[in-house]
């Protein structure tokens, strides 16, 4: 078997006990707390992961583009999928409706009428039936009805449209007082109503371990634990050790005394930065700091190492933010124990649609 | 021909119109001032456009990796090449020597003696010979020898060692005082030591339509303007009606009245940012601002623009960094007068080694 150290750098690794125990370690808190476990692909984009994280008991796969939902229905790993984004149009709609025939059940968010109405309109092509969620902003600013009282309003709006079936509430994330006191609020009007709301859909990796303080929740949709990223950590949900996917990098300059130039960029590790400093954490130089990224050049500062890397040391990165990783490259490798034991093709990279 | 309207978004656009002006006004500029065109295809990653670039007068092209230096041998639209990058490690070098044969010159840069030896080594395995540049870091604070001292020490260093050709001196980018007095410094070191140096090679966009101001330029590299995108209009150097790439969006969404989300995020546009504010130009829309990216979503604030998108109308974004976008997907299309003329597949795409 190929060792770690003969990758050719950059190279985009996953830890597989690092991997196989996050697996664990999340199923095991939603299984606790009777929320079932519906992981969210688009970090990984692998099917064979997916497979991995259906049999630790996930009761299906949550997917964020069609795209997603046609490469996964392909390997047939799970035949329970929620997209959770508004799926706008004839030709995605026509793929929604032909993918939806290979698969026990898709459902799909939507947040509005228009959105509603060409699903309908599909549904009615295709002589099928749409399950749907009603996407809550509940706090994040992003996609979502802005009050529970818009959720009911457009629930009772699609039920009169022909061949889609409302099925319950979903938001992103789950985090703060005001998500719950939404979903409180609404699940109170539809019961008011006499509407059945038998999905309550919760999202987000730091909101994993928190999941139980929404007792609405039914499920949970989580993506980025599978791997953890700077972000995770710097949210307190994980440590560097729970961090699996680590880019190896060599470093291919030196041009000073404290900067060292890794041959990572932005077309491996992407500028995400979001909340957190730098581009990225090396685990043998915890004190380096990414400050920069060009398209192909890391730029470290090791002002702060007293141990400092040579040319041609090979360094782990774990990466800001995994999932945007995982979209810039063709191919992962699965390590143990110093040894390549899996290359996976990320089959369901570039799906832009 | 399809229409652009018809192209299910997202969906990155380049127009033809747009890049074929681009190619003629950049290399009109060098030529009038007997500077040789070099373009660097990182930004389009396109064999097609690389043979434009060719056609148009460019000396040759300009590589980032050899994963790109082997897709463009294999399409064969230009023999000289130059590698702006420290080539490192035995697998590297063998492929370097292995796609060099296919070409007429396959030149490389390096800023230390250890990627030297290794090239050295390479090109004696492979009985081959291989031309350098020694990369300066003339003020950006990325690869390249700190001091003009430094330039003529490695330089010595390396004509020292079997099989490498010293040719001349590489820097990015010659904005600045500082590059030039460090290339006129260097120059005067290598004359003293009666060293012939044939090339002196700058690079960037922005620095294009200065680079008359850096006499000692035998020739440039720059590879966004084939495109240019909202941090070239920054700069000064191109308007929006320079811009080709425009990533077809839809309005997935308008929570409210003064916020749009579209179907871009950070895995079409990237979360690329630098000295610009927001994700992106909207050409409709121009005072609409691209406050946040999620991985599939932007996040529009409209609050400013009169006029206001609806749910399932089409926009148009320059994105921020056009180099980094073209690397996200599988292909784009060229289109001109509302039509799509050609699809092209982006066929160095994701060449991270």
């Amino acid at each position: 078997m190929k060792s770690v150290a003969d990758l050719d750098t950059p190279a985009v690794t996953v830890h597989l006990d690092v991997m196989e125990s996050n697996i664990r370690r999340v199923h095991g808190h939603l299984a606790k707390h009777g929320i079932a476990n519906r992981p969210h692909i688009k970090t990984h984009k692998i099917p064979a992961i997916g497979a991995l994280q259906m049999r630790a008991g996930a009761v299906g796969i949550t997917c964020q583009k069609i795209g997603e939902v046609e490469v996964f229905a392909d390997a047939a790993i799970a035949d329970d999928v929620l997209l959770t984004f508004n799926v706008l149009g004839r030709e995605k709609t026509d793929r929604l409706m032909a993918v939806s025939r290979r698969l026990n059940r898709l459902a799909v968010v939507f947040d509005n009428e228009v959105v509603a109405r060409g699903l309908s309109e599909a549904a009615v092509r295709h002589n099928g039936e749409v399950p749907f969620l009603i996407e809550c902003d509940t706090g994040f600013g992003r996609n979502g009805v802005q009050t529970p009282e818009a959720a009911l309003d457009l629930a009772r709006t699609a039920m009169k449209l022909p061949r889609l079936r409302f099925e319950g509430l979903m938001t992103f994330p789950n985090r703060e007082p005001a998500t719950r006191e939404f979903l409180s609020r609404a699940l109170e009007l539809f019961k008011r109503a006499g509407i059945r709301v038998p999905v309550v859909s919760g999202g987000g990796t730091p909101a994993i371990f928190r999941a139980q303080e929404f007792p609405m929740l039914t499920e949970h949709r989580a993506g980025t634990y599978i791997y953890n990223d700077v972000m995770v950590v710097a949210s307190g949900t994980a440590t560097w050790d729970d961090c699996a996917m680590r880019v190896r990098a060599t470093v291919v300059s030196r041009p000073t005394d404290t900067r060292a130039v890794i041959d990572a960029g932005t077309k491996v590790l992407t500028s995400d930065q979001y909340t957190v400093t730098g581009y990225g954490h090396l685990i043998e130089y915890p004190d380096a700091v990414v400050t920069a990224l060009s398209e192909e050049h890391g730029i470290v500062d090791l002002s702060a190492c007293r141990e400092r890397p040579k040319i041609g040391d090979a360094v782990s990165v774990v990466p800001n933010h995994c999932c945007v990783v995982s979209n810039m490259v063709d191919e992962v490798y699965g390590v143990r124990q110093g040894t390549v034991e899996v290359t996976w093709p990320v089959a369901a990279r570039g799906t832009v649609r």
